[in-house]
C-alpha cells in the first residue's frame, strides 16, 4: 500500500497511482484528525470523495503515530493523552475514539488500536502493552458499528515470540476479519525482524488478511511474504523517492551522485513506470540538483511503481510455486550478485 | 507558452502539459546555460529529449535574466559580463554566444540577444539599449545557422513609442521570420503598457508572428490580443499556482483562505481540468494548509489550463468576429461585475 499520510500520496495524484497499478492505499488516522479533521472529512463526503480516490483506503488507528510522533503525556487503560506534534494542543486517544475516527473518515479497512512500545523496552512494559492492546481490541470491536469498513487487529509483543503468540491466541479469538503485526520496524534490525517473523505469522489464521505494518525496503517485503504476510504498507517509496533514491532490480540508485550527470539511460532499463520511459538519469540527477519539485514526483513514482511490481512478481511466482527461486534470485540481483 | 525554466514547468509532468493542451513551452537559455549546461543538454540529444518534451519549445535569449537575475559587472558592444546567481562564477553572453546556446539547446524558436534596461530609465540609456539591441540583433542573425530553427527579433525602447518604431523599423529591415516585444513588465504600471501596446505592435509586420514577452496576467494577456499579439509567455499560472493562488472567470481566488475550509465546491464550477474534476475548495486549501507538494501541482496545473483555455476561447471569438465582445465579458467577469 502506498502511504498517503495526509489525505495524498506525496507528489502523485490519484491519476498516476492508479496508473502504475495501486490498489489501495493507507492513510493516517493521527495526521487526519489533526489536519483537516474527521468530522470536516465526513462532512465533506469521507476520505475517498475529500482525496478523489476511488479504490480502498485502510486507516492506522494513530497508535502508532501517537507513540513516535507526538509527546505522550499520559497513558491509562482509558486511552493516551498526547501533546499535538503540530501546535501543542493536549488532545485524548481512547479505542472507541480511534474507532470513531475512522469510521468518519469511511475507510474500508479499520485498524484497532494499540500500544505500541519501542522494540527493546523491558519485559514488563512489554507485556503490559500486550494486555493493555488486547483490552482495547475488544472495545474498538464492541464500538465499531460500520458495516462497511472492516475491522482488523494489532498483534503486538515486540521480539518476544511467546508473548506475540499469546497476543495473537487473543485475538483470534475475538473473531477480526484480518490481522497485523505491529510493532515491527520499531529499532530491531531487519534480521532479527526477519528471524521473527516466521514463528509469529504461523499463529495468524492463514484464511484471512495477514499485514505487516509500516515495513519495509524491497527485501523486508520478501522476507515477509516468505513468512505468510499479505500485506505492507511503507512511506519508503515515497520518502526515499522525495530523497533522489530509486530502487531497482540492480540495487539502490542515488541519483545526486554527480556519476549520473551526464548519463542518457533510465533509472532502470527493465522498469515500464512513466519516469524510466521518458526520462534519464541525466535528468531526473538535474531536476534535483536544482531543487525542481518534478524530481521527487518522478522518482516517487518510480519507487511505488517498483514496489507494485515486485508484488506483483511475487504473486506470480507463489502462483507458479517457484516463490523459493523466485526470492533468492532478486536477493542476488539487489546485491550485485546475479 | 507554459514557462519550464529550467527544462521543467514546475511541478507538472510532460503528459499532464499536454493533457490540458499545452502547444508550445519556454526554456530559459540563461537558467539552463548555468545548469546543467547547453553542451550537457547538446550531447544528451537537445532539450525536447532532455525534458521529454515533444511538442515545439522557444527559447529566450538569456538577455532578459542577466539584467534582471544575474549581477551584471559590465557591458559594452561585446556583450554582457555578468556574475552567476548561482555560485558568483563571472561570464560572459555575446550575441554569438546567445546563438550558440541555443542552437545547443535545439529549441524551435530562438531569440536574439538584446538589451532590457528598467522601464524608466533615462532616454539616453534607452536610446543607447536600442542601438546596441539593433546592432546586437545583426550579429544574432549572422550567427544563427540553424536550419531548423526559426529567429525571432526583440523590440525595445520602453515607453517612447517612438524609440519603438524606430527599434522595429530596423529590424524589420533585417527579415526575422518573427518579432517580439520585450521590455514591458518589467516596472511600468500595466495600464501604462497597455496604453503604448497599440501603437507599438502596429510596425510590427502582420504576416509574422507577434509575441509580447513575460506578459502577464489575464487581462494583460486580451490588451495584448486587442493589440494584435499573437504570443505571449508568463511565470504567473504556475508561480501563483505555487503560492495557492488561482485564476477564474469568476476572479482570482485565493486558496488558503479559511472561507475553503469546508467548501466542497470546486475551484471553478466551469472548468474541465483534472483539478477541477476530482478535487473540492477545501482539499486545496487542506493540502497548502499541511504544506503537500501535491497542492502547488494540482493549483499550477489548473491555473495553466485556465490560461490555456483562455486563448482557446480568444482565438475562437476572433475567428467569429466577436473578440470586442468576448474581451468586455471576460473584463466585467473578472471583476465581479457581470
Amino acid at each position: 500500500m502506498p502511504v498517503g499520510t495526509q489525505a495524498t500520496v506525496k507528489g502523485i495524484t490519484p491519476d498516476q497511482l492508479a496508473a502504475f497499478g495501486s490498489r489501495i492505499i493507507l492513510g493516517n488516522t493521527y495526521h487526519l484528525t489533526l489536519r483537516p479533521g474527521d468530522a470536516l472529512i465526513a462532512e465533506l463526503g469521507g476520505l475517498h470523495r475529500f482525496m478523489s480516490w476511488n479504490g480502498p483506503i485502510l486507516t492506522d488507528s494513530g497508535g502508532y503515530q501517537v507513540f513516535s510522533l507526538a509527546d505522550v503525556r499520559k497513558i491509562t487503560d482509558a486511552g493516551a493523552t498526547f501533546k499535538s506534534h503540530i501546535d501543542g494542543k493536549i488532545l485524548d486517544l481512547t479505542p472507541e475514539r480511534a474507532v470513531e475516527i475512522q469510521q468518519n473518515l469511511g475507510s474500508d479497512i479499520a485498524m484497532v488500536l494499540d500500544e505500541c512500545p519501542p522494540a527493546k523496552a523491558p519485559d514488563a512494559v512489554m507485556q503490559a502493552a500486550v494486555d493493555r492492546s488486547i483490552r482495547w481490541a475488544e472495545r474498538c470491536k464492541a464500538a465499531h458499528t460500520r458495516k462497511d469498513q472492516a475491522q482488523f487487529a494489532i498483534i503486538q509483543g515486540g521480539l518476544d515470540i511467546k508473548l506475540r503468540q499469546r497476543c495473537a491466541e487473543a485475538l483470534v479469538a475475538m473473531d477480526f476479519p484480518g490481522y497485523a503485526q505491529g510493532g515491527f520496524s520499531v529499532g530491531e534490525s531487519p534480521e532479527e525482524m526477519a528471524a521473527a517473523l516466521p514463528e509469529c505469522v504461523d499463529v495468524m489464521p492463514t484464511h484471512k488478511p495477514r499485514y505487516l505494518m509500516g515495513v519495509g525496503r524491497p527485501q523486508d517485503l520478501l522476507a515477509g511474504v516468505a513468512s505468510g504476510i499479505d500485506m505492507f504498507d511503507c512511506v519508503m517509496p515515497t520518502r526515499n523517492g522525495r530523497n533522489a533514491m530509486a530502487f531497482t532490480n540492480s540495487g539502490p540508485v542515488r541519483l545526486r551522485n554527480a556519476q549520473h550527470r551526464r548519463d542518457p539511460a533510465p533509472l532502470a532499463s527493465d522498469c515500464a513506470c512513466y519516469t524510466c520511459q521518458h526520462f534519464s538519469r541525466a535528468y531526473l540527477h538535474h531536476l534535483f540538483h536544482v531543487e525542481e519539485m518534478l524530481g521527487p514526483t518522478l522518482v516517487s513514482l518510480h519507487n511505488l511503481a517498483f514496489y507494485l511490481d515486485l508484488m506483483a512478481r511475487t504473486r506470480s511466482a507463489i502462483a507458479a510455486g517457484r516463490f523459493a527461486e523466485f526470492h533468492a534470485d532478486c536477493l542476488a540481483r539487489w546485491s550485485g550478485n546475479a
